[in-house]
């Protein structure tokens, strides 16, 4: 069985932080008294590098953030919590704008190296007196360090906050996420933001961001619901000087990988990581496709979160593919853990009772051979509880 | 706003029963005493059409029903539930051709004849030695009609059976049908049989009826997750003479939509019966794909259980259609029954408090325009409410 490198739900205190990034969060009151806001500054212009939502009904912060990365340069984000502006017209896009403006000008920067995020409420414009109030003399706060504190802004119904640090030779990475939370009637938005004080061209960082997203964020799935305003970016400033770059790639990797996995696992409502992974694909493509359906499968999570070790919905989620014709049962098998389940038909009754043990666990892996190829594709969920249900349909006006 | 034909939880009287279809209900005792096992004949062999499943994990008895029906000929349908008799290896194939031969001598009828079905718990092997003794003697007693024990014997959580019937001139069409219930580890499963005396030729059958699934069953979806044993078919045996075809098609597309809303509205654990009309977009099958996102979301799905008017959940799901590339904000509206809520940014609170007070309704019809084109594609869903989570994940074995 996999266990999960921390299952306590609070975030690691940081060993280190890179050198030249200052933060400031603060509460603009755009929905109650919590941390609402965000501003994760560089010292000086950064290379950098994003990765955004495909939701065609995206944010109106999105393209701005876009057009602001696309030259490989950036030196602050700037984030708020409550309210995601999305589908709020031509009003939120100027709304979007005046916020990066104030931000510039009141940290002497080009409005162009900054990259805004959003998440909260839809189809509200944003409270602009509010944030107009909020950003002023923001200069005279901001500290230097402090990504835990951004960390906890960009919450929504995040339990906890997520923040992962990590050492490559003389430079520090550090990573902040959210996943789906809720508030109000609201998003499940993924946001993750890294900074480096290590140095990397634009381009590099651009490729092996694209990798570890693919491999990490772009493998979670909490309801199937892509959000508007999915967000993950990284500044890197230089001031810790060159690093070995595979070292770097593969701490990004697994600092992504590990955020990914908090971003499942703190899933609304969850009680259970689900693990799925899919071997044997003629495919990556497969391999990915099969597991999400089986990851995203209202009856298979519901089973998960009863303890029910009803494999054959696992059955279902991967026959449902349809347009995988190579498919073939008679070459598939099914295991919980390492308990095998089907193989050609079902398993003996005593491999049933163990699964019913092994549901107990607070992670549970689910592996199916496909028996075509040597591909294979590694995907985080979690279970559908009351919870769930009581988080996105208990609002009232 | 759009209100159900019936909203009561029983099935209607039947005013009609075709000519010369025989049927026997049964307890084989497959896991309860509640009715399992149903047979319906024709006293002779009919032209028959039937649509199945596409999953790649299908029942033992789907192959066999399609061996059967291909040549456009059927005189039986033979179903149980309570055992889908899916992921059972060689075995289960084995199994689906006794049981076939069985009813077929039973009858005097030939085995391939026959349209077999399951629904139930996947991978668990039938219970030969019931079925064997339960079919023994069956020919003593068949009864004529008998549909209504019919419908019932095929339920699994169904919360009532489903079952219509309609005049065509001289000729009767009755058509039962099964939605998504779970009992045990079990399948959302969809089975619908038509049966009716008009004399009509296989082929106009088969065209027939897949023009009425695909605006009827195929528009549906309870949870997203595809059943493994989906079946619809229908035989005509003649014996009512010829029909208008024009009216017999009309009557099977009205029969056909009223069944899958029920179907819809007796999902697993569902309050409500929600419609989502995709209006003004380039083609159908754009339309249909943004209206089962919006259908399938479960965002949408706990918002509409929990009467939250939650509008931006719909823009998200419309936009996570990320594919379909010429979606612009711009151009869409979205309403709820007839309160337009969204048209190039919010509408005002006014149209807000106006939905809170529609979302009371057992009926909730959400209603896009895409401002693309002059296709539409209406599909039909339920909520998701704690009752989902209860059915589908309070299993102990």
């Amino acid at each position: 069985m996999k266990v999960m490198e921390r299952l306590e739900n609070k975030a690691p205190k940081l060993e280190s932080m890179p050198k030249g990034f200052y933060t400031c969060s603060k509460n603009l009151g755009i929905k109650d008294e919590t941390l609402d806001f965000t501003v994760i500054l560089s010292s000086q212009l950064a290379n950098a590098a994003a990765m955004f939502t495909q939701n065609r009904f995206c944010g109106s912060p999105i393209p701005i953030g876009k057009k602001n990365v696309a030259n490989g340069k950036l030196q602050c984000f700037v984030i708020n919590s409550k309210n995601s502006n999305v589908a709020t017209g031509e009003e939120g896009i100027n709304n979007v704008i005046e916020m990066v403006n104030l931000v510039a000008k009141e940290l002497n920067i080009s409005a162009d190296d900054i990259l805004p995020s959003s998440t909260g409420v839809i189809g509200r414009q944003l409270p602009m007196d509010k944030i107009r109030k909020g950003i002023k003399n923001l200069n005279e706060i901001m500290i230097e360090g402090g990504l835990e504190k951004s960390a906890e802004a960009i919450m929504t119904t995040d339990t906890y906050p997520k923040i992962r640090s990590v050492k490559i030779g003389d430079a520090t990475l550090v990573g902040i996420a959210k996943g789906s939370g809720m508030i109000e009637p609201n998003m499940a938005t993924m946001l993750s933001y890294f900074v480096t004080d290590a140095e990397i061209p634009s381009k590099t960082l651009q490729a092996i961001l694209k990798e570890a997203v693919d491999q990490s964020f772009n493998m979670v799935s909490v309801d199937s619901d892509t959000s508007t305003s999915d967000t993950v970016a990284i500044m890197a400033n230089g001031l810790a000087g060159k690093v070995d770059i595979q070292q770097f790639k593969e701490a990004l990797n697994e600092m992504s990988v590990q955020l990914a996995k908090e971003i499942a696992r703190d899933g609304e409502g969850a009680t259970k990581l689900l693990e799925v992974v899919v071997n044997d694909a003629s495919s990556f493509t497969q391999a990915k496709k099969i597991a999400k359906s089986i990851v995203n499968s209202p009856l298979v999570k519901t089973a998960i979160f009863g303890k029910d070790p009803n494999w054959g919905r696992i059955a279902m989620a991967i026959g449902k593919c349809e347009d995988e014709t190579d498919i073939d049962p008679e070459k598939i098998s099914i295991s919980f853990g390492d308990i095998l389940i089907y193989q050609n038909g079902p398993i003996n009754d005593d491999n049933l009772k163990r699964i019913l043990d092994y549901l107990e666990n607070p992670v549970i892996s689910i592996t199916v051979s496909l028996g075509l190829g040597d591909q294979k594709a590694t995907v985080w969920g979690c279970d559908l509880s009351y919870d769930y249900v009581k988080i996105n349909g208990d609002y009232t006006t």
